[in-house]
């Protein structure tokens, strides 16, 4: 059985990258980050997800991503909320984490040469992407190139794949081909600014692109929100 | 003042790295790894350095490479020692860690672009280079074009640059390189196997090259080995 490497956040797009993978028929390595997020319900979220699949393996790396601060998501900056424009076009917002996707995707290549395993899947989208320019095909085009430069493995003729399989798919047609593959999203979180319990705020980037994304699909939703939605 | 991010090991590579990016005016931003690492001596060396060079801000990042293993640097497997032939054609000995240096540089650019700097310095060298895949200077480049794909920075406009001053020197021209920009090698560490004291072992690829080189660049050597040399 040929395995795989999944970057997997416990959100919508990397439960359904996971899906994908393994309807592929890939032995599933899934790699999560604790990297000083405000909150662990994502992580939750991932263990949850991770189980739910049965994946040969699960592991969890710490990294230290707050030390460089510089975002929302990992310092003591306002997450914003009811953004008009989100996406193409309008600026790169706070929740931005500096060389995320590069640093997990690093992460994702070092495990994969260890496990010598050819192929990392991430559950990136250039549409509903919310402007990071590490969610970009021309990002992960790069990032592959290099890949295959950088490891003995590929030295010794072991071509690495990097697999977007979500790159092209509005959020709604990712929720759709997840409700294909019998994802359970109940299991899944997204938001970036829960409350205590882990209800989801409704009001910031991350929730608009999902909830507009169940609304368009037509997969009903089961997320639970602070405000009751 | 520019100011670079400078990683930093603490051996005689990363060290000149540093000199030299003194040399040509920058202020200077060194950054070391906690990844794990069988010894911490060489940690200790980069704070000396870091220190001797008044750097500007020393960031230690604590990783967890050893979670994946595939490494006697990081795992529980022997070092090599004498090893006949070293380098280009040979092969890639067991001291490589997958991905090292894609991970160090990916948070190097993180780190970049929460200062806003453009410039980041490695001390990765093609010639003396024990075979590393992650050394070379296609690999480098790679590395560069994906690094100028991924941030908000490179987006807004900031092309980034990986400097690599001296990736076609060989060892010896790097200790006089060093030399000449009033190095201190005494504070510099690179065995692979030191013993309690941080004395250096004198017959791993890295103490075989180090010692080639001192003598071959006329410096005298300072290095302390377990066994007198």
């Amino acid at each position: 059985m040929k395995s795989a490497v999944i970057l997997l956040s416990g959100g919508v797009d990397s439960t359904t990258c996971l899906a994908i993978a393994k309807s592929l028929g890939f032995d599933l390595y899934a790699m999560s980050f604790s990297y000083g997020q405000r909150h662990h319900a994502e992580l939750v979220s991932a263990q949850r997800v991770a189980a739910a699949f049965s994946v040969a393996e699960h592991r969890v790396v710490t990294i230290d991503l707050a030390a460089f601060g510089g975002s929302s998501l990992t310092a003591d900056m306002e997450v914003p909320k009811n953004r008009s424009s989100i996406g193409h076009g309008s600026a790169i917002p706070n929740t931005y984490v500096p060389a995320r996707n590069t640093i997990f995707l690093s992460f994702a290549l070092g495990w994969a040469e260890v496990l010598m395993c050819r192929d990392i899947f991430i559950g990136v989208n250039a549409l509903d992407y919310s402007g990071y320019p590490d969610c970009r095909p021309e990002f992960i085009r790069a990032f592959e190139i290099m890949a295959n430069l950088a490891t003995k493995a590929q030295v010794e003729g072991n071509r690495l794949t990097i697999h977007t399989p979500l790159i092209n798919m509005t959020k709604a047609q990712i929720i759709a081909r997840g409700a294909d593959l019998d994802v359970d999203f109940s299991l899944t979180h997204s938001c970036y600014d829960p409350d205590a319990t882990g209800a989801a705020c409704g009001e910031c980037d991350s929730c608009i692109i999902r909830k507009k994304g169940f609304e368009k699909s037509g997969v009903p939703d089961a997320t639970r929100y602070a405000n009751g939605g």
